[in-house]
């Protein structure tokens, strides 16, 4: 498996005939003061369990400036039926691994909400 | 200049040494009903001026399910002064090119938040 860890520029040349994206859900939550780096540093070093699910094209975590106790993962998908399955299946326990030992988040600070692609 | 109009899977293989994304700007709005489809015609029509913008890596167009009136441009800088130096520029001006002549934003609607790239 190769796991980009930076975002190509639109200039790449893409392959022709690359899935094109449908669904994006975008998971946030808000973890207590003193646990931002240790979230960082699992989100960098994060197993890649979701890589080569089928469906799955590529996750962007990012954190609000603002909030900087709040992370954003945004999930792109080929289709919500793609991101469905995942979830309902081992997506949620495998989703969760890595995360370090003895994190809390802030409770009721979880959300998912799903998103239509527009364009890229 | 190649413009993508798909999202690449982590799996396609990336030059190394590609930029890696240090800022990201959230730019939210929202149109009143029946505007939905212009605004979608118009983000896939885009005249692509910011594709070509130094340190600009990528853009998202994303809608929440739940409020389909509201859009979300994700864009993915190298650092957040690359961002700064388009929107102090040229950027506000080139970044409304293309818009459906016509449309009003939802007064308040429009924002800008600032993100810190954590990992892709």
């Amino acid at each position: 498996m190769v796991r980009a860890s930076t975002i190509a520029s639109q200039h790449d040349a893409r392959p022709s005939g690359a899935p094109t994206a449908g669904h994006v859900a975008v998971r946030r939550f808000e973890v207590h003061e003193g646990w931002e780096q240790a979230v960082v540093d699992a989100c960098r070093n994060r197993p890649g369990l979701v890589d080569d699910v089928d469906g799955f094209l590529r996750l962007d975590v990012v954190r609000p400036r603002e909030h900087p106790q709040e992370f954003w993962l945004l999930t792109y998908w080929v289709s919500e039926a793609a991101f469905q399955d995942w979830h309902r299946g081992h997506g949620r326990v495998a989703g969760h691994a890595g995360i370090p030992a003895g994190l809390k988040l802030v409770p009721g600070s979880a959300r998912v909400d799903a998103f239509d692609h527009v364009t890229s």
